[in-house]
């Protein structure tokens, strides 16, 4: 008898990710598509569907597949609906994932939040393995959550758990695009990066200037994070003054994640972490002023370890730990 | 045969509760005995053995006993071994709380955080049943947390989750004995709120003072919180400012809870809330400048149901969920 197996799929805003992966995490067979998301939630549902085709295809026999997993931007609610918050593809909201999957190829699904699959999967191939309580961030473009508890990937009713890049860090703090003002992701995500840079460098008189914050004022629109943080290796004040300040928001944040969860593991994930250990390192030097001092001894923060692979990989494990087999 | 029960031990700086009860969570007995814990950690464990004696006595026949669960102040580990933070039983740290019993009496023993077991007791038969997701906040001398997550009590490895008192909520903000500056119990707890009290109302010139802010200023050490509440009742306007402010300072370590995990309720209890449901619409007021919209909209505050017993009732509780009957 042939292994049972799991479709992961990964929807991105620009493309959508799909593996058949083992219970060993072993992948398969993958492909990708299109998600063309500007002509609406039906098109970015039958390229889902083309995808799970083309999967099904390869691996030449459905009778093993145990079901798809789906990581998507926004929640997903019980009953497969996409409930909200999924800025990025217009009119997904409302678009029901489970149904038109089971009419059309009779096979289960679960989907839940793409940031939360993409923890699931740390937990289990990634710098997660063998802990029971983690906390994943991820410092892409904004800055998302994923949770696992107790050993199980934690959503909460509405799919909604690990909203973290909305913590607030300071009070009337930078305004965020979700309305509120002072989230951390006005800080510690890679565009948070380049707005801070950018603030800081500011008010800076000509004849103090470093090579970064020269390069800010002059060329501001060419800074992203990864110029931040390579003034940051050459040790330029003002990129350190930046780095110190954007990880010193993110202390806040984890510090109110360790006080309430007291959790094994922070790991941080997303573009902004090719930055490596300078982060990490800087975190553990602001934390402690935010975390209570028993809970800070008893955790560690680390990189995350997969890369593009985690989402459509947590997506199939997904499979396995909410399906039956 | 006799129904299955569990003892429940809640152990305090100046009593220990205890009770037999039942799965439908019916007390059948109930004792309690003076902690005595100024004699050192030894005589509190004769006490805490002497109790459950007692209550064994009571029952007439152990062998339908599922075993002994304790909340004590302070985090215990995997071992039964209390592994720190009971400030106000010193030479607790240290004490083993499994090995004992099972010796004396051949019973299993569950021991976790009092404020964990009040939580699961709310969850269980108090104002969240019926719910998988929640966090409870107890607003007493300190402020402390527990939670309910996926349905089950959440603790952590070590068992120190739901330090949601020391959750900073103001940047350099008033100093907390533990340390850390601005931490939310330094605002939102009984003596927090008098320390507010006493800041707001320090300035005022005689010439605008309130009754409540004249009495602040005259007899400072006669104010408690529900002296505070009092005044707010009668819409006091330097009352009200007080609980503005603490309320403020509250929905943000709230705030952060609710992005981090949101739970269906939020449930505040302790001493502090005697005050009633002011706190929870001032909170409700601030609250959604701190959260995720979408988050908010999902999730209520509500007020804690149960009273005394809940310590004693939600560590018997824990027997049934944590050791197979």
């Amino acid at each position: 008898m042939m292994e049972q197996c799991a479709i992961g799929i990964d929807l991105g805003g620009t493309n959508i990710k799909g593996i058949v992966m083992d219970r060993s995490g072993r992948t398969r067979h993958s492909s990708s598509i299109h998600s063309e998301a500007k002509k609406g939630a039906d098109k970015v549902l039958k390229n889902i569907l083309r995808l799970i085709e083309m999967l099904l295809q390869k691996e030449g026999d459905a009778g093993h597949v145990t079901g798809i997993g789906i990581g998507t931007p926004g929640f997903v609610g019980a009953d497969g609906t996409v409930v909200g918050g999924a800025a990025n593809l217009p009119g997904w909201k409302g678009t029901n994932l489970y149904c038109p999957i089971l009419e059309k190829f009779g096979l289960r699904t679960t989907a839940t939040n793409d940031v939360t699959v993409a923890a699931l999967s740390e937990a289990r191939f990634g710098a997660g393995r063998g802990i029971d309580n983690m906390v994943c961030m991820f410092l892409g473009t904004g800055l998302g959550g994923g949770l696992v508890l107790n050993g199980k990937v934690y959503k909460g009713k509405w799919g909604m758990a690990g909203e973290l890049g909305h913590i607030v860090v300071q009070t009337d703090g930078l305004q965020c695009n979700c309305g509120l003002k002072g989230c951390v992701e006005q800080y510690a995500s890679a565009t948070g990066i380049v707005r801070n840079a950018k603030i800081i460098c500011e008010g800076i008189p000509k004849d103090v200037l470093t090579p970064f914050a020269k390069l800010v004022q002059e060329n501001p629109d060419t800074i992203n994070s990864k110029i931040v943080y390579e003034y940051v290796a050459q040790q330029d004040p003002f990129a350190l003054k930046v780095n110190d300040h954007v990880c010193d928001m993110l202390a806040r944040a984890i510090g109110a994640i360790l006080n309430t969860l007291s959790p094994d593991r922070i790991i941080l994930g997303g573009g902004v972490m090719n930055a490596g250990q300078v982060i990490v390192d800087t975190v553990n030097r602001y934390a402690p002023n935010y975390c209570w001092r028993e809970i800070w001894d008893k955790t560690e923060i680390v990189i995350a370890e997969l890369g593009g692979n985690a989402g459509a990989m947590g997506a199939a494990e997904l499979v396995f730990e909410e399906i039956a087999g």
